[in-house]
């Protein structure tokens, strides 16, 4: 543990790896001039082919919410059909920027806690008038549930009109299993999650399909414009200032994942996330989230009885846990615990530690220690070799 | 001089402090805790008093055209009358945001290089229907004109209808003297530039006229909504996940232009004016702009006769000198030279040296010592005190 005074578990932005910190320290350079293109090049590409984006993924100065905005804002027009796959609060977003910029948005929502369901999405879609897109979260942070998306875009596939596929993959693209192949027309995330990075830069990349409805959209954009985002980007550049020193660490960042594969990152992810479960359960909290729907980057659970969510966040920062409540109507009901990024065991079983010590002070009678050694056990299973 | 390789004269981004460089180095913290919100209050309220905005700046994610947009957004509905005093491509830009949300925009607009007269203001305006806004550019940073702005916003509150006041003040806020008191009912402007910092924060402060309009403003707006980002700015919070990296350093940067205090800021960036226009005076340029439009961030001069911008940019960038060329008609006609933020006389001398040098490898007769020595002298004059 590179940090033992703070224990930053949230579900984006995540600690970052000390040659990202030290990337950010670099003086500025002329964002029009060629050292700037080719690390605008290198990221780009670096995320495309983790993607499945061979020409790369389109880098915005912005949080993952002015993404979640360009995905609507290029591709639609006031009036379009749009359903929503909904299954959290930044479902809800999604749909509601769709709504602000005048689309007709039906909401296909799953209860919290569970993902949508594949063969339900089918049978609405057959039984509806055509959409112009759907939106899809694939990793819904509000609730630490991931979507079976490829099965989700087959459904769609399969349905009436051809509706463009919008994929809010924020808080899971780079760590979860995702390809653009799986029938993706817009995806979008942002740099704080599994990119090792900070804050500030929104990631997008479109299939052929995507950029066409570019051309057709009528809904007003302008900072948000990715054609715009193309060009500049084929000259090694972006249409308006970028955050250079958030590329700086997003370089370095991504640079990791390259060279770790994702195959390998995808299972490092799954291994965190199931020896993080092992720890919780062992420190006595119930899942929000049953196993199959689970999600690899964060992990929800209810906050046990009689508990106060604020009392018990102020114990945990006083220990140097920093982690995640409950949004919207789950606000005081769970606690959300991020695993993404260039994470290890010792953090993990480090937080499972001192969130167990927190509850002890709480009067529950659980032993600390041994969960966070469950935790590492879990681990050290999921990743010996088969 | 504290990087001899590479003299970064872009207008913006600026070369960044050692101090400001090192705090972003820092471990990410929650945007959602108490540091955060400490930083966030700090930054706003420095801010805010630099520019007489009592109740603090917003800090958006995104570069400054986001904040163009910002302002569009929040203040405007589709079909509003907008006149666009319009001097520059940055004024173009502001005008075209304006359109492409709906405005009926009319310009008016001066000769590059000059400012916009506010006699004639007056006049257009008495002689016209009223408008719902005026967008002014305080400083042009493709021209390197500098409005008369109090003036200007003096014409429009003479003229029918009480248009709103939307100040571009991207390139100017902080190194020229500014106050929301002349009347500005909403400006913007962003970090990279007299800020001290790294881009990626744009920068918004509105009067209560200004907080009015956002309330029956009918453009569509999500991430840019100015009302979601003074609400959660009242509890230490951004909206979505901001660049907080950018923020470490914006803290610092805005730190030392508080303890400078703006008087000294304002004098120290008409000195520094003065002295590169010296400096390039010495060297045989032609300026661009007249003595009394002339920004006080950044200095445009003529391409000499016969010198072609490609090869002359490309020498000096071998020399570690990097500045700008022209924009949109100006292209390969001018050249910009930045000198905002932290710049000290020193980093100007060394500049103007080497493209003194680079212009006599191109064959023109001139002292290249002596010009950095009149740039010096320029400056030590008007730094003397009276």
């Amino acid at each position: 543990m590179r940090n033992m005074e703070q224990n930053l578990r949230t579900p984006g932005p995540i600690p970052l790896p000390p040659a990202v910190r030290e990337a950010q320290g670099q003086q500025m350079v002329d964002h029009r001039g060629s050292q700037f293109a080719e690390m605008l090049d290198d990221i780009s590409s670096g995320i495309g082919g983790l993607i499945g984006a061979p020409d790369g993924a389109l880098l915005l100065t912005g949080s993952g919410s002015g993404a979640l905005e360009a995905a609507v804002v290029n591709t639609l027009s006031p009036g379009d059909r749009v359903l929503s796959v909904n299954i959290g609060s930044f479902g809800d977003r999604f749909a509601k920027i769709a709504a602000v910029y005048g689309a007709e948005v039906t909401t296909f929502a799953a209860e919290w806690g569970t993902s949508a369901d594949p063969a339900a999405l089918a049978e609405h879609l057959a039984a509806t008038d055509p959409y112009r897109a759907v939106l899809i979260t694939h990793n819904e942070t509000s609730t630490g549930v991931v979507n079976p998306l490829a099965e989700l875009l087959a459904s769609v596939r399969a349905g009436p009109g051809e509706p463009l596929t919008l994929v809010d993959g924020i808080s899971g693209l780079g760590a979860i299993p995702f390809d653009m192949e799986m029938g993706v027309d817009l995806v979008v995330s942002a740099s704080q999650k599994a990119w090792n990075a900070s804050p500030g830069i929104g990631i997008a990349a479109l299939s052929a399909r995507g950029w066409e409805a570019t051309e057709t959209a009528r809904m007003p954009r302008f900072y948000w414009d990715l054609r715009e985002a193309r060009d500049w980007s084929a000259k090694g550049q972006t249409p308006w200032t970028p955050a250079i020193t958030v590329l700086y660490g997003l370089r370095v960042g991504v640079g990791a994942l390259v060279a770790e594969g994702r195959d390998r990152t995808w299972a490092r992810h799954a291994a965190m996330a199931g020896a993080v479960a092992t720890g919780m359960e062992a420190l006595g909290l119930q899942l929000v989230v049953a196993s199959r729907d689970r999600s690899a980057t964060v992990t929800a659970a209810w906050i046990p009885d009689g508990l106060d969510w604020g009392p018990f966040n102020a114990a945990m920062r006083a220990r140097g846990l920093v982690i995640a409540g409950g949004q919207g109507k789950w606000t005081g009901k769970i606690l959300r615990f991020g695993h993404m990024g260039d994470v290890g065991i010792e953090e993990m079983a480090d937080a499972i530690s001192r969130m167990g010590q927190v509850l002890v002070e709480f009067g529950h009678p659980i032993d600390a220690r041994a969960a966070a050694d469950a935790t590492r056990a879990a681990f050290e299973a999921a990743a010996a070799p088969a």
